[in-house]
């Protein structure tokens, strides 16, 4: 194992460190895929955006800039998820943008009979599965493994939700293969990307992919509680209609008609008034991680990942991550039965995790803000804290 | 009439004007009820949450703080429309808030075959309106007068949306009389507070409305696209149940249950994860308006528009206002066939109202930001611009 004063200084991601603001109150920050960092021009861009735009051009900057802003966003965040122009926007809440896909879905799939979903993944998921599966008359098959699914799915599938990377345990699906495996039979697939985007490169279009939905406060740096984003491929987009249907996603959205028309385009995803500078810290985001690189930035959390492991290892944690670099996403993650406990312990000596029930500790390594240095001193707090524990 | 000079020295809230950052490039800004001007504290609030909160507590911000804001936020938001706390949270975009209510609102009257909106009401709420009559099974009945509900509601009536004040011409509903007179025939009343909330008093408890919605970046200066609110009467809480069922509006969100519990509290109507930037500023705008007082904000509207509307009579401009301060809002209405261009062309001379299609220029008077001068000098532009326009 290298040192990690050498593995930093061959990291050609080192400086984009100094990109975020980093105060040095804590020993190591491992929940940037929960809420990544504040980079400066972020901070720059509101406060401008805040004092001029809104302060200044009132009114004046929704003609001017503002309205364009969740498909021009939309569009740059694309290019980090392989989608061409015109099928992703930015929108809503995580939440939000999934119940209006699922809607949409069903009624690209008329007449089959249900939706499959993972029974491990993440909650908001199966409850949105089970409310639009409810009202709109259609069955829930819960997974127990996704990375097979050529036994489950059935011409009787409309759609396969999934996560592209569990939120607990870090498995990366192979997005390709299982996008070909759901398709043979005719039924759409609906990732969530909210644990790999701008963690790892992503090629919805070449996968051919129906639908995404994703988060941006996590590796893309939005911020807390930043607008979503969701992609259609652009051959769904004329039949794709979900039920929000507001002057936003309206085909001229001044023209104020009384009758509603959806927009052709990928505004029809939206509904009300987008918030403003929740998409700009999105566009800063997005294009700090565009800079990068999106392969860079990949091959840096593998090489993130496989050093936790190995540090995780030479201190005998149990970790539940897989441990071939290939099929796992930015985080790795811990298991011990006093996992809630260790968490807290840690938070007091400046190690940030995330807990996860029951029993799970989860290391974040946001590769544009976590250095090599940061993991170790990270690691061996957690491995000290577990060593002192009450037997 | 007085002159400008004495009734702006004789405004107890003229000094309000100062709590704004107001730059001097403008003769009048007639837009604050389309976005309100920035309070110089949530420019400040704002920097503080980036750099401290985000950049400083990280993750840590979520447990020690953010997490209840859509409902304290929406507790103190509740003081301005008469609900006591527990009954308003502070979500997503307006549209998304107004779907959820309509959702709830069918469920809670089953049997009931029809939803009432007004004809003349705005665009989103009779396309919502549409979309969940369509999905639920119910009919739509437009309504041409909502000033009299007596004849067009009936049993068969599940729930009427109604705007307290129109969006166009400034009509404000009676909001106590028209509440009983549809509960008088068992259906439930939406009301639509986005052209009141802020400007004027409303008391949804005494006058036992059902649910209401509102918008944040108008009177409330919460800024571009800021999140709306969500009300639901106490008595309706424990059924009211919406379908975009995200871990923010379960019982208990960190539990990630694997069946779906509503929240017994008013985050049932929460779904995704809360844009805390929107958010704060929207508690700044409230404590702005909570200080001023919403009665004397009333007061003062009142004065603003009936000078307005003096000013106006003088100049033989036409207006499509009610003249009986009672019977309006915080905004009064030009109607001229060339309103389009006139709009353009006072923007020219520094003087921002509104277009409404087809021929209507609206004057948004925030009560808080704007001087009887500026009234002055903006209608003053407007005469001029239009007496010189070609025949």
């Amino acid at each position: 194992m290298n040192t990690v004063t050498e593995l930093d200084a061959a990291d050609p991601l080192a400086s984009f460190r100094d990109r975020f603001v980093i105060d040095d109150d804590l020993v190591a920050y491992f929940d940037g895929n929960s809420l990544g960092r504040l980079p400066a021009a972020t901070r720059d861009r509101l406060a401008a955006f805040i004092r001029e735009e809104w302060g200044h051009d009132l009114i004046r900057g929704w003609a001017d800039r503002w309205v364009d802003l969740p498909v021009a966003v939309g569009g740059e965040l694309g290019t980090l998820i392989g989608a061409a122009a015109g099928q992703t926007v930015v929108a809503d809440s995580t939440s939000v943008c999934l119940y209006k896909l699922l809607y949409a879905a069903v009624d690209l799939r008329p007449g089959r009979t249900e939706i499959l979903a993972e029974r491990a993944g993440f909650p908001t998921d199966r409850y949105l599965v089970e409310s639009v599966a409810r009202a709109r008359g259609l069955e829930v098959r819960l997974v127990d493994d996704p990375t097979d699914l050529s036994r489950v799915v059935s011409e009787r599938t409309a759609l396969v939700l999934l996560n592209h990377v569990d939120y607990r345990i870090g498995l990366l699906l192979d997005l390709p293969a299982l996008t070909e495996q759901i398709h043979e039979v005719g039924a759409l697939v609906l990732w969530d990307l909210c644990h790999s985007a701008g963690a790892l490169p992503i090629d919805l279009d070449a996968a051919g992919a129906d639908l995404a939905v994703g988060c941006t406060y996590k590796y893309l740096n939005g911020g807390p509680g930043a607008p979503a984003f969701i992609y259609v491929a652009e051959r769904h987009l004329v039949d794709a209609r979900q039920p929000i249907e507001g002057w936003w996603s309206a085909a001229d959205m001044f023209a104020m008609a009384n009758q509603y028309e959806a927009s052709p385009s990928i505004r029809r995803m939206l509904s009300g008034t987008p918030p403003v500078s929740g998409i700009l810290a999105v566009q800063e985001g997005v294009r700090l991680t565009a800079e990068a690189g999106i392969e860079a930035i990949r091959t840096k959390s593998a090489a993130l990942t496989t050093f936790a492991l190995e540090l995780l290892d030479a201190h005998g944690l149990a970790t539940v991550t897989p441990r071939e670099p290939d099929l796992r996403g930015g985080h790795v993650t811990v298991q011990h039965p006093q996992a809630r406990e260790i968490t807290a312990a840690v938070a007091e000596r400046g190690v940030l995790p995330d807990f996860r029930e029951p029993d799970l500790i989860r290391l974040g390594l946001s590769p544009l803000s976590t250095s090599f240095a940061e993991v170790e001193a990270g690691i061996k707090v957690l491995a000290e804290v577990i060593d002192r524990l009450a037997p």
